[in-house]
């Protein structure tokens, strides 16, 4: 059935994820904080443009945001030109922005004082399964918000699925990003020894890739690693925000967590080192260049 | 074509990997430290037993070795009555124990100075694998030497592979230990993560499984780390003495480790609680009793 739907925040992940919804013939008005590339989102797709988050809003049955941090969330939703203030009662808040669980809970709570449904639904899967349209959507909220919602998220999802109350969707998200820092810097760390043995470091991970050292990191990554190429992927000033949000978390929850504190740190250095917009993978290239400081002052 | 071969060291992994080459057809020559374990592998696949690892080695054209250590490897090959003292010129050893890459160099140069071929050849996929005969062989060694020893090697594994000169199977063997340190402390704090948040953690893997922090540590291990089950698998015991032997080899050529050397540390943690047979999943024992001696505090 097609709905009449908002999408606030066409960036790289939300202009293709919008594209979905439009593809799949639903009523898409958008808001985009840059308005030339809301024009453009619309020569490609079709829909309209709104001039304030609250106008693309007015008469939506769902509200989708993809943009920033927290900040930028309450720019469009709670501000006085945020989507709230005309979202309709009955209809659904969607959250796609990778948030702080406490921010998820604070608009559930603005939502439900306006008869809104709130979720929050961060993604991974990064630009080419919003592209493609195969993100994973990790959801929290009510489960009669959810079950408006879920229909248009499987437009551009392969997997949904709702994790508990408002918030959930952003703890899973952070349990995500948790288990993929130790990963990568274990996975650097290897790559890092293999070469400095005098190893084929790609012989060494055909023949380690079948067993229990096997990750997705390994098979989808080692060939950048290898090569010092980092131009692509989940840029590291997203993964310091990231990480900046769940070590917060877990002061409040009392989870220990002393690997992620240091890759953290670890990704500090790497956007010391120009590295901010380069891939996650881009541990290997703090460990490589400690490696060049060290032939450096033998030389 | 049916082989002379010696096997040292039957224990949970060379116990059935002996196995394998005696019901391949191959006629074994079995010597272990406690006899009584040598009569009885003899009594469930034929063959015979030796007295010492010279006798076992005597008109092998193969002898493998699978204990403990540098110091259990030395004494069952280079010592008055090891292996090498009886091995006949042409043949070729095999040592499928996990070692130092210096190790692996001193055989190498103590079999060429008797024209005894070596091949470094530790494996990966524990008891399972070694029952199964679907292990993971990682070699070093001459390429003439690696020749004659893998058709037997294909007698229980399932991906065989040089990797280089003499110490290279033994370096290979390192890199996967330390991909396997940071991916199982990321997902033990992962999960211990989910667990202070309230979330359901086998939900929240169901979902992140699909994507960019999948592994097989993952796959396999979270449900028992969710029951605080670690009665199985590859010992702390065991871990602790590969990444002794792969911190002092990344001293030596100049490796920076810092969450694999801090990994060692907390299964130096794990030990002291009394996980020393553990399985390496068991990082997450040590996140829990923290927790719990918090808990303890406070009431």
């Amino acid at each position: 059935m097609a709905e009449r739907v908002a999408f606030i925040g066409l960036g790289v992940m939300g202009g293709p994820i919008a594209g979905h919804l439009a593809r799949a013939g639903h009523q898409v008005t958008v808001y985009n904080r840059t308005a030339s590339k809301a024009a453009r989102w619309v020569e490609q797709y079709g829909g309209s443009t709104a001039q304030t988050p609250a106008a693309a809003a007015a008469g939506a049955v769902a509200v989708f945001v993809c943009v920033g941090n927290d900040d930028d969330v309450r720019a469009v939703t709670t501000a006085p030109t945020g989507a709230l203030a005309e979202m309709r009662r009955g209809a659904v808040l969607v959250d796609h922005t990778t948030t702080s669980a406490t921010l998820a809970r604070e608009l559930a709570a603005a939502g439900r004082a306006r008869g809104v449904g709130f979720v929050d639904a961060p993604v991974s899967g990064g630009q080419p399964g919003a592209e493609q349209g195969t993100l994973t959507v990790m959801c929290g909220g009510e489960p009669d918000d959810y079950a408006r919602a879920e229909p248009l998220l499987r437009c551009y999802a392969r997997m949904v699925k709702r994790l508990g109350p408002a918030g959930s969707g952003q703890l899973a998200k952070m349990v995500n990003q948790i288990c993929i820092a130790g990963l990568v810097e274990g996975l650097a760390e290897a790559l890092h020894f293999a070469k400095q043995a005098g190893l084929d470091p790609a012989d060494v991970i055909e023949v380690i890739s079948k067993g229990a050292a096997q990750s997705w990191q390994m098979e989808n990554r080692h060939r950048q690693m290898l090569e010092g190429r980092y131009d692509f992927g989940f840029a590291v000033d997203w993964m310091r925000k990231d990480l900046g949000i769940l070590l917060d978390e877990a002061r409040r929850n009392g989870a220990h967590l002393p690997v992620t504190a240091l890759v953290d740190q670890f990704y500090a250095e790497v956007q010391a080192l120009g590295g901010g917009r380069w891939d996650t993978s881009s541990l290997m290239a703090r460990l490589e260049a400690l490696k060049k400081t060290r032939s450096g002052r033998r030389s």
